[in-house]
């Protein structure tokens, strides 16, 4: 039953639709709207709905509510789509209202649509940046907090088995959610999983990359309130979310493989439709930046697949464009995310991402995006970055990038022994490479991730290496990254670089691990006293203004140490790295330009207070880290 | 005998001597004045004059002629100096005057300056740039011409060893002059000779690098008149002459180093002065640039020696700064120079040495300076060039620079077996850095200087790469600079890197010499054949407007192949590189965007033709240069 009620007519309203159909029972007669309801009140005024059923291109739909608009109705390729371009605007409030579409026969669905209110202000999406610090998860591999869900009925993928590296373990969104306190005690203010969204893939489903549902929580990780319920508690814990984004491609499985909308919908759809060998990505990233790159290797590195199973999106298609947009924003909305990491950020078309992001920022002013460009050369990681002066014109919107190149820096400075171009030389010019970014402090570090060998592994087993990277880096003017399970020494040594090794369960994830990295039980006293040190230093990180937002000094290295100075009106952390074997006493006063003289200090791990004074003895390898607050 | 004349007082030029003295006589009383003369008609119209005598800081210096007035005298640390400024107006003409010394005493002094005419035109100072190919020479090692000159009664170093790799050999300007032909044959356009000042050293003084009068060519090389004759020698063959230029540091046996003029002349010149060990420069070049660098570390950088036998030039002492800027001036002026090369940019005041760019590139706007950055980074490289967008600001007014980077990335590019990032990858993704660059055509690319080992011995004596690295670098969009010898595989294999050994002496440049380079006699099948290689690439390149101005697009490193395209409107060069030891074919439709399709080409080298069709085979590792020319 519905009942019309006629408003009356604004003159200079007449391309809104004013009349509205009080909705007094849900139909779902469609199969598939995307995205699933929206919002009222975004800059953005233009909403455009996927709408997917059989020959839906046959018929007319129309709304009848106050403040919303149909402005175009855009026709597929194929039957079975219509892109419905509606006008929402300021004066359209959150309630519902049914689609109707009208086949030419005569025949009819109603589909009921809802507009919400946003229940965040905007100025409240706060991201994430240099006073936070993020922990990294994999979630199949994290914990398992609910093991019913760990097979679902319907899905490609139903085995369950922790021994294999590469199938699912189990872990899922509540196995996070329980352990939030943990997360929260170690120090870390930002949890970014790696995507929880279904990836209904025949194998290799459990890392979450080939996404199937770009609108669904994958069951086996758990339920969208599940999802929603997480991002929360995180929240009233101190924590942001960071949710892991994926705009180059799906997984093959993905539901509009079997029916894509247009011939152009992915890259190469052709070969692929007439299951024809596809090119891969060449992975030649430079090309984006590249003014002598070829046209030949430019479209092979965007159309390229990324691998065989992930079907690349065509960005170019502005129909595709608003679909990965609008998921983006949805998922903003709905989770109250503090942030996106956007996956394999060169690969898509460039000019969509730039846009992509400056949609996103334009709605939320102070959220964060950070874009994965693998790359060890400052002048990618530079180029993608928000404001920076590229020749070519580009502004990447972007806030936040990943620091590929400062992560091998350290991991070579420590690996190397000392030489005029070789050691800390390496971190030292490194970091010097700085002066190049439009903003330093806002790009993202990390020794290791869900795609490097472990730094463990990376340090061949060197505790002390360890160490000493992990404080470097959680000094320096950046957002650092940890993954999980780094506080305990996980590691791949069996097979350095193994992605399936690299991603080891957690242990005290699964009800009856004999060891419990969250309790402590079973964990080695190395593993204990690791622990104790990323706590230690990220629960002082957490206050300090000196890393957040100090003046950074630091000196050439100098008879194997290096010196790093954050400085702030009312605090100074010093970081010192020693690489000698033997006990040696340095000269301070090199240093005097910092202003220490005399004061006494305190090392952050240990406690123990110094005086600043003429000499300094450094008598074991390794870091120390010293605060001049009480 | 002086006759007065008194002009007509203009009220609006009382600032300036309108009273001529005309000169009779030339005097030269006074020990010392710099620049020894000067010219009428610069954009900047002061002059200072560096006066050095016993206690003429007692005197008061007058001078009566048009257009030239005194207006400011400085007085120096050291009573032995006075800085004398000048103002030259538009109405000074060429001619003589005296400058008359008045001390309290009533003693005079007169010595007698002149001002000539410029015999120039300002915009016909062409600098080179990527139209030109640049012959690099160590002059003590080229060719002895003037075997009179080669022990000089009253300079330090009298001995003459051939068989001594530091000791000097007996080249010379005349030995260049003599050898103009054979350079130009050869395809050169540019001739830049290691520095030919006075290095009255006590050893070491071949390298030209330790300058002891910044106004004196060095007897052992030759005479100014021989210097003025070899650059004018070149412009009639067509040829633009470079000039070495230090000015960082002197040489410790400067004459100005028993009587410095100031406290702050050279830098650390209170421990010079106390014979107290010195510091030497930490040559942490990333100073200039990092954010974060210390003043510690700036000063070590800028203030430490170079190495202790030269002082460091205080440049920001302003009457050292105006010294070397007008010196910089004097030689462009009497040699009627292309360009200047400056001798280790990074490590004087940077501002200095954006002021003294900027004050030469104001008086020539058509001139073209490069600066010797040594670094492997881009970043650095990029920073000096004029007009990169720098954060902090810096415009280092600087046309080129040197492409190390790039240099480095060719070596490693041919001598690294290929894998995904190793080998021809290293040329692509170095070249793909250009998009960093303010104008990458500006850049001086070589593959061996006078500091750095021998291509031919960087490639362990591998011919077929020495020549694919070559023409690599002939085809780029850059100013190529090759050192004297390389045409005929000179070589360091015996102490690699060795400075003495890089600068072996070129067969035929002394009288006796068994094999003679400039004749062909006595060289080897291989050397010869070298010699053609590159008389013939560089005699193409000197008339390709495609390598000289054309569009570039190179291709990612494909089957162990790399291509790329120089692109005019009426002239296409395509430098193709094999790295396959068995024949391989081709599948040319991968370039088609070229439009090379049905072409005929011809191969630079051979003079052979091919046509451009579907495939091409390549049957031997090394490279191809074809040509759409006839």
């Amino acid at each position: 039953m519905l009942t019309l009620f006629f408003s009356c007519k604004n003159e200079e309203d007449e391309a809104l639709n004013t009349k509205t159909e009080t909705v007094t029972e849900i139909k779902n007669e469609v199969n598939r709207v995307e995205p699933p309801h929206w919002w009222v009140g975004f800059k953005e005024t233009s909403l455009q709905l996927l709408v997917h059923h059989p020959n839906i291109s046959k018929a007319t739909p129309s709304i009848s509510y106050a403040g919303v608009a149909i402005k175009k109705v855009n026709k597929a390729d194929s039957p079975n789509y219509l892109f419905i371009d509606l006008e929402i605007s300021e004066i359209a409030k959150s309630g519902q209202f049914n689609i109707n579409f009208k086949f030419e026969d005569g025949t009819k669905l109603v589909q009921t649509y809802q507009l919400k209110d946003r229940d965040k202000a905007v100025d409240q999406f706060v991201g994430f940046d240099s006073s936070d610090a993020i922990y990294l998860i994999t979630p199949d591999r994290f914990s398992n907090g609910n093991p019913n869900n760990d097979s679902i009925k319907g899905l490609n993928e139903q085995d369950v088995d922790r021994s294999h590296d590469y199938k699912r373990h189990g872990g899922d969104i509540t196995g996070i959610t329980n352990h939030l306190d943990y997360i929260s005690d170690m120090g870390f203010t930002q949890v970014w999983s790696c995507p929880l969204l279904t990836n209904d893939m025949e194998n290799g489903s459990y890392h979450g990359y080939a996404i199937t549902d770009y609108y669904q929580v994958d069951p086996r990780f758990g339920t969208m309130e599940e999802y929603i319920n997480l991002s929360q508690k995180a929240r009233e814990k101190g924590m942001g979310m960071i949710m892991d984004q994926v705009a180059n491609h799906c997984g093959v499985s993905h539901w509009w493989m079997k029916d894509l909308p247009f011939k152009d919908w992915v890259n190469q759809q052709s070969k692929f439709e007439k299951r024809e060998p596809l090119n891969n990505s060449n992975h030649r990233r430079t090309v984006n930046q590249d003014l002598y790159a070829s046209n030949q290797d430019k479209n092979e590195m965007t159309e390229g697949w990324f691998v065989p199973t992930m079907p690349d999106l065509n960005q170019r298609n502005p129909f595709m464009a608003k679909y990965i947009t609008q998921n983006s924003i949805w998922w903003i909305e709905t989770l109250k995310l503090s942030g996106i990491r956007q996956d394999t950020y060169p690969y898509p078309d460039k000019d969509f991402m730039s846009s992509w992001a400056k949609q996103i920022m334009t709605e939320y002013p102070n959220f964060s995006i950070v874009g994965e460009e693998w790359s060890y050369n400052p002048l990618l990681i530079g180029y993608w970055q928000a404001g920076h002066k590229n020749k070519d014109g580009y502004n990447g919107h972007l806030k936040s990038t990943m620091d590929f190149a400062m992560n091998q820096n350290i991991v070579d400075a420590l690996n190397q022994d000392e030489a005029w171009d070789r050691g800390l030389i390496k971190m030292y010019e490194g970091l010097a490479n700085d002066f190049s970014y439009t903003s330093p402090k806002d790009i993202m570090i990390f020794l290791d991730n869900h795609d490097k060998s472990r730094v463990f592994t990376q340090f061949n087993g060197d505790i002390t290496k360890t160490k000493t990277a992990l404080s470097y880096m959680l000094t320096l003017p950046r957002i650092p990254q940890i993954y999980y399970g780094t506080e305990i020494l996980m590691d791949d040594f069996e097979k350095p670089g193994d992605h399936g090794l690299i991603r080891t369960d957690f242990p005290g994830g699964w009800q009856d691990d004999a060891v419990n990295a969250f309790t402590g039980k079973g964990l080695t006293e190395e593993q204990l006293d690791m622990q104790r040190y990323i706590k230690t230093l990220l629960n002082y990180r957490k206050e300090s203004n000196a890393i957040h937002n100090g003046k950074t000094i630091h000196f050439a290295p100098f008879n194997g140490t290096y010196f790093l100075f954050r400085i702030a009106e009312d605090e100074t952390v010093v970081h010192i790295i020693n690489k000698n074997e033997n006990p040696i006493t340095i000269d301070l006063n090199r240093y005097n330009e910092v202003g220490l003289k005399g004061k006494t200090l305190t090392n952050i791990v240990s406690g123990q207070t110094i005086i600043w004074e003429d000499t300094i003895q450094l008598d074991k390898k390794g870091s120390l880290i010293l605060t001049t607050k009480k």
